[in-house]
């Protein structure tokens, strides 16, 4: 509007969404993604083309709590001015919960120190229907403890190419948290890491509700983890139970009082 | 399929559904119903044409966790089976959660002697993404204490005709419990009667919430209350908000060791 040029800046935007209709957090050619979605938000409000870089890659029907994307744009809006503008352009099922000015080499995904994804199951004889696609449902009865038992004995510094496809580098891994909670029939797995193997999140609560079903071993699953054959262990839980809830940095966070939903 | 003759019986389900895609439970002209679908389910599964009855009206966009509807039909299927087939034939976004037989006369309205709803807010400045639909997004800080405090005064035996659009009939009611809940960002109102006026819920939710914003003393909702005038208090707080969660009768019930998430 004026003439004077607007230096560009880094935003950093903490992101929740429904991943029920999108192909995945990141662009593809084939269907609309959270980052087309971001980017034509950013596009509406700033009439600027940018680029959004992602903490975590989320596959279709994937969820996000505390997704982190982070994008250089040239604007005298403030941090949260941004926000609340891209939420008046973005879909219902997406939205901005946070914005913050980031340093121009800040990069959520190479920068990020810790990883925490929930997986969320209900185990009923019935299919949920106000949860639909935002749960796993298993029909029937787990074994909770043997779960946890589980989930335990993945915890620590392990080779997980068991638990992921064929992968192009170090599969070994540091899984700092590994935890099964059950509250009547609603269960939740967290899994929390520096980083995740491509899938290995989906990949793990597979062989945890075989498990919980009776029909794999720990012995069986713990073999798998010494053998670190890639692809070799299944099956692979289902998207729409999976949520990111949260990626932490040194040095940088959004403001802690408004993160209550994680 | 032979030609023995089977006796109708009357069955009675435990209904929960998302009410987002629905003009309500009742069977309306205008739109899709619960009622119009589970009877279309019964239609599937026996070929009989059914006139299902409903414990509580739900309005459009109102969900419901333990809806209690009844039919009479004519079948060799156990309950159990009954359950399984319908939810063969219910879209996702409505679930049998148990079936059982009923006494011939069970009448699922005015055999009813405690209903409990709740009221599901989300207090925080941006709206939410995966519980859009769901619940009622508040953006503004919630007094929770003032609201507890007026939910308080309005429990017991009153005139709530100030809460309801001009009803034909008493308008004395006795509201056995009026609980506001908070859990970080989350709150959740509970109303327990035998019965409810048309809307009191969520035109005494949005009181309520005036109330926590500072909009209302609760001087007013007292005022408003005694003198009983018909409308006279409001706004009326939005359907997505609002579930029936529990339909109580004297002598029947569902198995509740399946009703985990009330």
């Amino acid at each position: 509007m004026d003439g004077d040029a607007i230096a560009a800046r880094r935003i950093a935007v903490l992101l929740e969404y429904d991943g029920t209709a999108y192909c995945g957090s990141q662009y593809q050619e084939n269907g609309p993604s959270i980052q087309s979605e971001l980017e034509a938000a950013v596009n509406n409000l700033t009439s600027q083309s940018v680029r959004a870089a992602f903490a975590g890659r989320t596959d279709a029907g994937v969820h996000a709590l505390g997704q982190v994307a982070a994008f250089d744009v040239s604007s005298r809006l403030t941090a949260a001015e941004v926000a609340r503008g891209l939420n008046h352009f973005l879909p219902p099922d997406i939205v901005v919960r946070q914005a913050r000015d980031a340093a121009a080499n800040f990069d959520p995904r190479r920068h990020a120190t810790r990883r925490l994804y929930r997986y969320r199951i209900v185990n009923l004889p019935m299919r949920p229907a106000i949860d639909r696609g935002r749960v796993w449902h298993v029909a029937k009865p787990l074994d909770i403890v043997a779960m946890q038992r589980a989930a335990t004995a993945l915890e620590g510094a392990h080779d997980f190419a068991a638990f992921a496809p064929p992968f192009d580098g170090r599969t070994q891994r540091t899984l700092q948290r590994c935890e099964v909670r059950a509250r009547c029939e609603q269960l939740s797995i967290e899994m929390e890491a520096q980083a995740f193997l491509p899938h290995q999140v989906r990949r793990t609560v597979g062989p945890l509700v075989e498990i919980g079903l009776g029909r794999m071993t720990q012995e069986a699953l713990e073999a798998a983890l010494v053998a670190a054959t890639p692809s070799s262990i299944g099956p692979t839980a289902p998207a729409c139970g999976l949520y990111l809830v949260k990626v932490t940095y040194d040095g940088f966070t959004f403001d802690p009082s408004d993160s209550g939903s994680e």
